[in-house]
Order: structure tokens, then C-alpha cells, then sequence
């Protein structure tokens, strides 16, 4: 039986959700059963281009606290951990269910950075794993507890972007 | 009318491939026109699920000199310098097509670090890039002079890897 091991995108530079995107692209060619949880995206105010893709491929999606104080000024920080923790209960009940082999929770390293969630429970949710299921977290500012848990990261260095000379967020290319 | 960047995704960690093949799945979403072509990879030898799930989503795929001398010891290195040049042949006759919004590289970098093609070519089909058209490069080692050039580039590091710990490449998650 095959082990699933914990993956995690971080980092400052363009590529993170893109790499679990393609990871999912990937492993659906294999027959492998993907779930695709995202945090803190709103596809109501922008069309996240990837979201259609994966549904088309057979990929089950879901959203968890859709607004972040960052694009929602008047966002209640409250009702944000809230829904950041009705999405860790998701989480556990997927785990339950033993019905996927990949479960990417694209920008959850972005709820405990900003305080949405705490350490301890993004630590529970990963000893937690059923051992076949493949996890990947996505996201800024993953703390060193959660990398030392982790088996495989990847830093994505912001080297050079656009945004620094100017060029604004391009549909298609950036969501 | 939109304007094309060149992005890179080089460094040592996993996820370069992948961050590509993400962007292809956001921007077809969008309506955009994608062709991918890779180096160095032998879909006879290793099934890459990614290609299937491309050529799925109706983006045009092609392949360069298949072999590389690390998984093919007598490889002609030789041949595999001419398949490298015919890949770039193919790339102009792309630019004058203007058929593609997006057109990825993957594992071009590696072409050039190990040699097979020399860092001025590379450069002609950066500077020679038209002016729409967004140009992603993938692989490890990209030169100063290519990142110089270019207009977004990410460094994915490899900040821990399960190979280390000794576990197998596995289908479905690494290729």
C-alpha cells in the first residue's frame, strides 16, 4: 500500500498554488482521487481560472472562509476563525471517509500566519493523517514546527516579480 | 492588448513542472491558448500523468530530446544537442504562428546546464519572444544572464525531500 506523505509550498514567490494544481493534474492521470480545499479565496469576486480546471478533471472542490482582511476591510476576524475551523472539522471528516488519496489545502499556512488558526491545530490535523492519504499545505509564512513534520518542502523564493516594476495582476496568469 | 512576461521556475526543490502545468490549468480556464513542450523526458519510458491531463484540457503538447545521459548512460550526446536545437526551431516557428497565448518550456534550463545548448540561444528565443505571448521556463539551473532577462522568476529550494529518507520515486505524485 502506498504512503501518503505531507507536502508543503511556501515561501514568497509566485508558484505555490500552481504546484498543487499540477501535483492534482498529475495524479489524476494515475486514477488517483483528489480533494482541493482552498482558504481565504473568494471565487465570487474573482474567477480563479484553476477552480473550473480541476472540476472539469473530476477533482471534488471546497472553500472555507472565503474573505481575508486583506481584500475585506470590514471582515470580522471572528467569523473568519470560524470558518477556518469549520474547515479543519471538513478536513476530519474527510479523513473519516478514506475516500481520497490527495487532499491539498491550498493557502492554510495563510490562516495560522495570520492568526485564524493555531499552531496546535494545523499540528493535529497533520498527526491526524490517515497514513495512505498524500496532504499538501500551500501558503506564506509556514511556521517551523509545521515544517519539521512535513517530509517534503519547497521554499519558492520570490527572486524577480512583475508587480515590482509595475505590471499589474493579469487574468489567466496570476488567477 | 495583453502583455506577455517571460517567467522562470528554477532552483532545486520540487514544484517547477508542476507551478507550470498549474498556470496552464488557470489560464486555459480563461480562454487562453497553451502549448507546452518539454526536454529531456521520455513519455515511453515513464508515464508523466501531467502530459494526459493536458492534452485532455486541449493544450498542445510536444517533446525534445527524450534522453538525457542521466537515465540513458550511452546516449549520443551529440543527438541530443541537435534535438535541443530542433526544439528551438520548432519555438520560432511558434512565434511566427501566433496561434498561442502561453507557451512553456519545461526543463529547458537543464539543456543549458548541462550543456546541449548554449546560453546565447537560449537568449535569441527570449529576446526574439513576440511581444503577447507569456514564455515560461522551467528546470534547475538558470543562468544569471537568462534570470537577468527574464521578468518573473521564482527559486523553488528544497528545504527537505523524502528521497533523503530513503523513500522511492512514486506514479502519480512524482511523475
Amino acid at each position: 500500500m502506498r504512503q501518503g506523505l505531507i507536502q508543503i509550498y511556501t515561501g514568497d514567490g509566485k508558484g505555490k498554488t500552481t504546484a498543487a494544481v499540477g501535483l492534482a493534474c498529475r495524479a489524476v492521470a494515475h486514477g488517483l482521487k483528489v480533494c482541493y480545499i482552498y482558504f481565504h479565496k473568494n471565487p465570487e469576486r474573482w474567477k480563479y481560472g484553476e477552480h473550473d480546471t480541476l472540476r472539469k478533471l473530476g477533482i471534488d472542490i471546497f472553500g472555507f472562509a472565503r474573505e481575508h482582511p486583506h481584500f475585506y476591510k470590514k471582515a470580522s476576524l471572528k467569523k473568519i476563525r470560524e470558518e477556518c475551523l469549520k474547515g479543519l472539522e471538513f478536513v476530519k471528516k474527510i479523513y473519516q471517509e478514506e475516500k481520497y488519496d490527495i487532499l491539498i489545502l491550498d493557502e492554510i499556512n495563510i490562516s495560522l500566519r495570520d492568526g485564524f488558526l493555531k499552531e496546535e491545530e494545523i499540528m493535529e490535523i497533520l498527526e491526524r493523517k490517515p497514513e495512505n492519504l498524500e496532504l499538501i499545505l500551500t501558503g506564506r509564512g509556514a511556521s517551523k514546527r509545521i515544517i519539521e513534520k512535513a517530509d517534503l518542502v519547497s521554499e519558492i523564493k520570490n527572486i524577480k516579480h512583475p508587480y515590482e516594476s509595475g505590471i499589474e495582476t493579469r487574468k489567466g496568469i496570476e488567477y
